[in-house]
């Protein structure tokens, strides 16, 4: 299998396209921009969402659901949010059979339907906070695709929120966007940056856009999830006023934030390598894989191998989502690179000398590495090998980020570095956002984020060298 | 909260939507026939996904995701699917500020996208069967709109095998059905009855079309999940072959099956009451409520009874859903009321009085029955009332369905029972459409279902008198 995926140094898009096409991750659907996605992909989503969801609920959020049809009208009402979000816009135009009187659009997010709603829902300061998230599908017409990465339908959550205050709101903000980070960081094994969006790069809506950003093997950094501050600009749209503690008709302060199946991309373009995937635990649909050695035209040795593996598979089932690859079709050899292209964390062989000394043979995905482990314990040194593979996985990305992050001072050495190499670069800006189109024009490269724990440094902007108060962050990105 | 509630004698109708909008279940949607699923209903919806998705895994089904938009010319291949759905589409003719060269279905049902991918995935008897469901929402333009019973825009599961032989497709059909058979009476507590439907009545593109069928309170039928048996329709217009075991090419057999939000309507229909919701245990987002019942301005005595609600709250929420409702703004009698409305299965009611004698008072909803419970043993207590309530909720619809199910012989007596009492008539008919569609136009009532287990008995059509060799079930219907 292996031997079909082109390598990354080789061409970085085409091994991408390669996994995802090899190991049955997506298809292309046949309108242009959608995409299939497929079990072992799906599987994926439905770990990341239930772990999200869980995160979630935890902190009070409801689960809802909103129409996908948005009336035309309701995306006009506020002034931004329709400028941004126009060129994009799917439209239905007949329905039943017969031309619709006011044209139909099928959501690119919900904030002006659900706000609808949350004006006839609140009238008092007792019905806040409302906390509501929704899982769903969106569509944002799209021409250039790259399957999880951009697609004009995707899959993804949107939470809406309402608060009393301005303060609040602003929390809530900064509480998503952590529960992402960590939630990156510790189920996906993926580190993030994080920050604040600079206005040009913010949510058509929002006040203010904070996000994580996580930087992909080949440099580029990837928008991972987004939290948006929308002050009162949806409320005001949309007339959501409550009757506050003393009395007065005021406006809600809001939030929204969200991720999607992008992270499935984030999850091949951060951990594969030549051989294919390389899935954190957590994520895997599979997380061991158990590949019976016997001889041919040797059905004893056969059965006694198929039996042990049966018992191992049995004491791991509980605690493990496992697999015995028995098929007769393949040779243990074919199996290893198609359960390796896989990302399957960890392989288990068991032959007859294996038996015999009551063992069976356990091999990393991460690092090659393999042990023999007492048949006896297995289902320990499982979980112990599973959370070391986790707790790697994670470092070899740190580490990673680490030997591509820098700090630069110099326009010169910044558009080499962009150029040739890519990477996170943290230099200062004057805040301009002239300067800042001048320079994703000079180099490709844009103003990730203004980082959160931003050190108040005085320096100059890296292209116009004026007065700068901080550094941000710039990559290349997605 | 329940004199706002119109009576089921009343108008029943009414009273469905009073409950829906009452029990803040759904809000109508700005665009015609489509609605919001509010938070309450949501959690009902997420507790039948996980366990229908549970008992689907069990039988080797993987969940998959497919686009949401199909071309129009996917869907005209098979013939009698374009003509059964072409007059409830919603037709895409604009994307990216652009006129489409070919308009875009947004999904009815995704027979026609899935099969085009199996027949890309499907080479040799090897890759089958394939087992493959997705949850998703789906479009049928609608006009006359019910919340949950009818709308343009529904979430549902279409399940799509393809199986090597005509014998393993007609057995998956019946497979499915039995799941929503058991599903609906274990899990939901409502009886069903379930068979083949007539030709007249089948699936757009099926062989046959099985179902499970309910009966609602107002004495009409609600199809509450459908099962179809395929034949090689899809596979012959999407070229789905195989290479078989004798190395021949040839078509798959096929199956979809389905259930859909209409479950929560069918909940609210089946088990409801004048006072509101009454909800099984396995279906209520909250399973118990506790009341705390203080004097006012007794701040000691409050705070002596909210700690022992919260203690009784701590015994019971790693088994249970449970909710304190301690708020100060309303009565308990207020609060009985308001739980009762949204169905709750249990309140536990907890003042001084009881807490002198370590007791809590528990209410069922189903019977209104009280009994005193040690504070002690309160979760075994509650885990025994939870589960006599379910048996209970069912026991009740299977008295009233058997109550209202007759068997006829006579069209007078038919006509008039249908007219003035509706229920399930269990009759003899003759085979023929047309006789089928005369007795429809004379009375409302169509066959529900041809049982499956179907005694073959000799007698003479309800309506023509002509031979018939078996009975059908006749009902008014959704």
């Amino acid at each position: 299998m292996s031997e079909k995926i082109t390598s990354r140094s080789k061409d970085f898009s085409k091994w991408y396209l390669d996994i995802v096409m090899q190991a049955k991750l997506a298809d292309y659907g046949p309108v242009k921009g959608t995409m299939v996605i497929r079990p072992y992909a799906y599987s994926m989503w439905e770990k990341i969402q239930s772990e999200l969801d869980r995160r979630f609920k935890e902190t009070g959020v409801e689960n809802a659901y909103f129409p996908l049809f948005i009336p035309e009208s309701y995306i006009k009402k506020e002034a931004q949010h329709v400028e941004g979000f126009s060129p994009e816009l799917a439209v239905v135009t007949i329905g039943g059979g017969e031309k619709l009187e006011e044209p139909v659009i099928v959501r690119p997010t919900s904030e002006t339907i659900i706000n609808a709603f949350f004006s006839k829902w609140i009238q008092s300061y007792r019905d806040l906070p409302l906390l509501i998230n929704q899982w769903c599908n969106v569509v944002r017409w799209e021409m250039r695709t790259r399957p999880f990465i951009r697609t004009s339908e995707f899959l993804w959550q949107e939470g809406h929120t309402a608060h009393e205050t301005e303060e609040e709101a602003e929390t809530k903000t900064l509480q998503m966007l952590d529960i992402y980070r960590k939630f990156a960081e510790e189920f996906l094994a993926i580190p993030v940056i994080f920050g604040k969006k600079t206005e040009s790069q913010k949510f058509a809506g929002a006040v203010s856009t904070y996000a994580i950003e996580a930087l992909m093997q080949d440099n580029k950094a990837l928008q991972a999830g987004t939290s948006h501050n929308l002050g009162q600009n949806f409320a005001k749209a949309f007339e959501i006023t409550y009757q506050d503690r003393d009395k007065k008709q005021v406006y809600v302060w809001q939030t929204s934030w969200g991720v999607s199946t992008r992270l499935i991309g984030a999850l091949i373009l951060a951990h594969g390598d030549d051989v294919g995937l390389r899935l954190p635990p957590t994520v895997a649909p599979i997380q061991v894989v158990i590949i019976p050695i016997y001889k041919k035209n040797a059905e004893q040795e056969r059965k006694r191998v198929l039996d042990a593996c049966k018992l191992i598979e049995k004491s791991l089932q509980k605690s493990f989502r496992i697999k015995i690859d028995d098929s007769e079709q393949a040779t243990p050899g074919f199996k290893f690179n198609e359960w390796e292209m896989m990302g399957v964390p960890v392989r288990i062989e068991l032959g007859p000398r294996d038996l015999d000394k009551n063992v069976c043979i356990a091999v990393r995905r991460d690092t090659g590495e393999k042990s023999p482990i007492s048949i006896d314990t297995v289902s320990n040194s499982i979980r112990d090998l599973l959370s070391q593979i986790q707790a790697n996985l994670l470092k070899q990305a740190y580490d990673r980020v680490r030997e591509n992050s820098c700090q630069l001072d110099k326009y010169d050495d910044f558009k080499e570095i962009i150029d040739k190499k890519g990477g996170l670069i943290s230099s200062h800006w004057c805040g301009d956002k002239d300067c800042e189109a001048k320079i994703q024009d000079e180099t490709k490269a844009t103003i990730r984020v203004i980082p959160l724990d931003q050190k108040n440094e005085t320096g100059k902007c890296i292209r116009c060298g004026n007065k700068s108060t901080g550094r941000v962050i710039f990559a290349k990105a997605y």
